[in-house]
């Protein structure tokens, strides 16, 4: 899994990245699937020993545009853990009081406990993706964060908690399939919203903003994954491989 | 108020510093307290202006040897500020949940929101002070600390938050006539501690850990204060005329 692993020292271009690609894939997407349910078993063990031994933690943290996959990453990457020991943090738009302290009050206060596994559905990356592609705070504000998250994710990572960050790599095409797939089903029509048009007018600027925040912040310890993403049970398949 | 501040580069000697000085203190200590009572006004004062704007905020860190004057600073500096905007966290020995975080969770949540004044009654320097002292993790963890510290407090201090740090220095004498103070007056004795004796037992021990932190991480923006503390009335003053 390494070739989707972004090292420090690499300018990442996403544009030389394909969305579609399913590299090394175990074969066709019924085998790939196979293999995903696999390795889901493998976490959910795993997931087990580290519980008894309450002594590391992991936390998992997914980004990705409007319509990326980062809930159908939740549901099929970690469907066979127990509860018990994995708790999912979806970051919105920060409230009141969160606003009121520097941004990664939020999150540190969600991160986990020594024996489970916390994930991150969207994180401290949008303090340099959307509030710099909306110019939410100045250049020199959303810069400076890079070198905090550095030093934050490597506290974590000293105490005992392994960071792993995956970006959900998405072609614009893809996204607008899936845009239209969530309209044309009744059953999914909810989860679309009007302003996700608006975002992806400034597909660009989030391409740009993504690529400057991953390459400024991969580090051995906490390292960046870029994740082909326009098949769904190619990125399952990644992720749960370097999970495991 | 400079003599006092810890400024970066220089190495920290404690024996250096008389902790029974009262250098430029305004007159005797009753022309002291007089002027002490004036900076309590105009700290409440400041206090008001700072919840009105609420862009701002105030960490004072509380750190000292037993008996070293650390509840006596709270009460006595921060009499006259409205407890609406000024939460006092006195950090005891971690619980279950906290020490299965990194060490700086549990005082990152209790970090000051805009607009507040938040003192810690002990604090993280807890983890590089008492956890190096009795050994409770290696030298190469709590070293490290003293970086994860730094840019803890580099990220509270961007975010607006105005970081102030005192050690009340006083004499082992000092710590001595106390603990007998406590033990004879029944209207102090419940704030002995048998602990305590243990504690003194490992003073120079302390010392070295109290020097050492302080030099590691005083900053021009976070800035440690090493105020004589055998006077209690001048250590009320420096405190009061720092903050002001």
């Amino acid at each position: 899994m390494d070739r989707w692993r972004v090292d420090p020292g690499t300018k990442l271009d996403l544009d030389k990245i394909d969305p579609g690609s399913t590299a090394r894939a175990p074969g066709n997407k019924a085998k790939a699937e196979k293999a995903t349910s696999e390795l889901q078993d493998q976490i959910a063990t795993l997931q087990e020993r580290l519980w008894a031994e309450r002594q590391q933690s992991l936390l998992v943290v997914l980004q990705a545009i409007d319509a990326g996959g980062k809930d159908g990453t939740v549901k099929h990457v970690f469907g066979h853990v127990n509860p018990q020991g994995c708790e999912v943090t979806s970051f919105k738009a920060p409230n009141e009081d969160e606003l009121a302290h520097d941004f990664l009050w939020r999150v540190h206060s969600r991160t986990p406990a020594a024996g489970h596994i916390g994930i991150f559905n969207r994180s401290h990356y949008e303090d340099v993706l959307i509030a710099r592609v909306h110019e939410v705070v100045p250049k020199a504000v959303w810069r400076r964060r890079y070198t905090d998250i550095k030093a934050f994710e490597r506290t974590l990572s000293t105490a005992g908690t392994t960071v792993v960050k995956f970006f959900l790599h998405i072609s614009k095409d893809e996204q607008a399939r899936r845009f239209r797939a969530r309209l044309d089903d009744p059953t999914k029509c909810w989860k679309f919203n009007v302003d996700d048009l608006k975002e992806r007018a400034l597909w660009d600027d989030y391409q740009r903003a993504f690529e400057d925040a991953i390459t400024a912040t991969t580090t051995k310890e906490c390292p960046w994954y870029v994740v082909p993403a326009d098949h769904k049970w190619y990125r399952n398949w990644v992720i749960s491989s370097v999970l495991v």
